[in-house]
């Protein structure tokens, strides 16, 4: 195996914005969607991160993703709106809906967005996040391609349909969750499978419906809920929140994103909740660090520190942002094949 | 064990609101209170029925709830409210919380509306399905007293904080999800202990954070969230939410149903959002229609029909309107042990 490299935020900002814009995106969108990218890197959640740079540009080079649109604002009064993608990245979407419920929310205290016709928009927290730099709540979410059963049935319908919510706090780092609707990520099976290892009992089940710890068998099969009944139901939810009212799809009907054979149609739902209608903001905060501090203070279950919904990535940011952010070597290749594609000169 | 046995939604409906009447609420107040108990019966959700009415009653004995109080709007700009309950009963804040969000989507797509200083409301999806009638999806959330440990400690601080979602459909009835963030309820591991059973695995865990089939070391432990760290952390921003934002006690201090040594200090969020700002009603249902239709078609895994959320509770209901609610002995008992002690005439 080839060792890994650091690379500065920085270095791999600017990298991905050049690739980006080689690629054929304006000078915003290529930096919003390079941003995205590494505060994913920056997070820890590398599933999530450069590595899916080459897959999304391998969707607009096969003509299925637009690397502009100008987002139609389709319905727009109050504190509601619904956008029209159009087919652009769900990173630009997601950006452009949760800057506009955090306008309706400072207005009319809330705010709710929803998206059509969009693509992958990458981490759900990023987007709930954009509350926390204005004092207020945010709660976002997305529906994905199919990966789950519903309760009863045996065949993929319902997407892992993250959630994520984001709570300022004051001191402390905010309250971020960010969580699947499954019990594990697609990746995590894809991965065991690639090395032939066993998965736990409860991460998947077979094409029959059947528990499975053989990683082959749960990838032609589905994933398992959180929860059993209780995922699939909030999974279907999600869906229909985001795929349903925003008039996209159907439930079952979004591509995966290395499905090449057409427009993902992927939907999001964004609501932004103005905390100072309801208490002093820095009020709020305050309680919060007052709670937070609270549960590092209860007896602990096991020797490790208690960590609270988004603190470890918070502390990986800030690692990262001082020690660099690793690269594997699979992942510079892919990045560097990607790059000479659009004449953008490699990481060294 | 005597026989139980059958009322009328109207004879209970009558008797509620007798007795709840005699125990000093207003009318309205008696009316909405009567009607989510035998709501919860109509749907089989027996542990938030007819049986809460004596320890609703308890409270307001022991001078800690209020029978009246006229709710505050202590905040109330454009799409965000903030009521306080001034401890009166849940139910009746969250009847005029859930009516305010409606108007307020209905003027601005979208409401939001916070509630302080309440008490238990029953069950969530009957505020959550109130926005059914008028075309909208509704969401809410409300704390609890601490049933659970914050993942990673282990003695009790949040609650099973539930969340509901109610989804208009067509001809199919609408989806509905009413989870508690935990694996089981509590009622159900006391149930097992009072009849010396064990409890399976994965529904609790005793007082040193291991897990447990004793249903006794259980209830002197705290309950599994659904599944672990995402349960705990939805649980933790519920309470946030409804507890911190609504400034009305950090999380922890709101007390059980049963404790009579103060207020319950409960707190609850609501959220509706106006379908129409998105897309057309009509179209919405028929489109979760085809969902639903599809999903009932999917590949079964067993040999049972495929419910969705909230379909077997909606059975339930037509079923019971028709042929009557079932009241065990033990809960008759106590109807009518409560009922004397306001001189209303008792079931028989």
């Amino acid at each position: 195996m080839a060792q890994e490299k650091i690379y500065s935020e920085r270095t791999l900002l600017d990298f991905c914005a050049q690739t980006l814009l080689g690629a054929g995106l304006s000078q915003a969108g290529a930096e919003i969607v390079a941003e995205t990218l590494v505060f994913a890197e920056l997070r820890g959640i590398k599933s999530h991160g450069l590595i899916r740079l080459a897959t999304y540009l391998e969707r607009l080079q096969a003509g299925i993703m637009e690397r502009q649109a100008t987002i139609l604002r389709e319905r727009d009064e109050g504190a509601a709106a619904l956008l029209d993608a159009r087919n652009t990245f769900g990173q630009i979407a997601g950006f452009e809906a949760m800057t506009l419920a955090l306008a309706k929310a400072a207005e009319y205290g809330a705010g709710v967005v929803g998206v059509k016709n969009s693509n992958h928009f990458g981490v759900a927290a990023y987007f709930a996040m954009m509350a926390l730099k204005v004092d207020m709540i945010g709660f976002v979410l997305t529906n994905a391609s199919p990966a789950m059963a519903v309760y009863g049935t045996r065949t993929p319908l319902i997407g892992t349909n993250p959630l994520a919510w984001a709570v300022p706090a004051g001191n402390y780092p905010a309250i971020v969750l960010d969580m699947s609707t499954s019990m594990v990520a697609r990746g995590k099976i894809r991965n065991a499978a690639l090395k032939g290892e066993a998965i736990p009992l409860g991460w998947a089940l077979d094409k029959n419906g059947n528990p499975t710890t053989d990683a082959k068998s749960a990838l032609e099969g589905t994933l398992e809920p959180v929860g059993g009944v209780k995922g699939s139901a909030l999974s279907l939810i999600i869906d229909l929140v985001c795929g349903v009212l925003t008039d996209t799809i159907l439930t079952g009907g979004v591509k995966n994103i290395t499905d090449l054979s057409g427009p993902a149609k992927t939907g999001h739902f964004f609501l932004a909740i103005n905390i100072a209608r309801f208490i002093d903001p820095g009020l709020f905060k305050a309680n919060v660090d007052r709670v937070i501090a609270g549960i590092k203070g209860m007896p602990k279950l096991g020797e490790t520190e208690v960590f609270l919904p988004g603190e470890i990535e918070h502390r990986s940011t800030l690692q990262r942002r001082k020690e660099g952010i690793s690269v594997s070597a699979l992942t510079l290749a892919s990045l560097n094949r990607t790059a000479g594609i659009f004449g953008v000169r490699p990481l060294q």
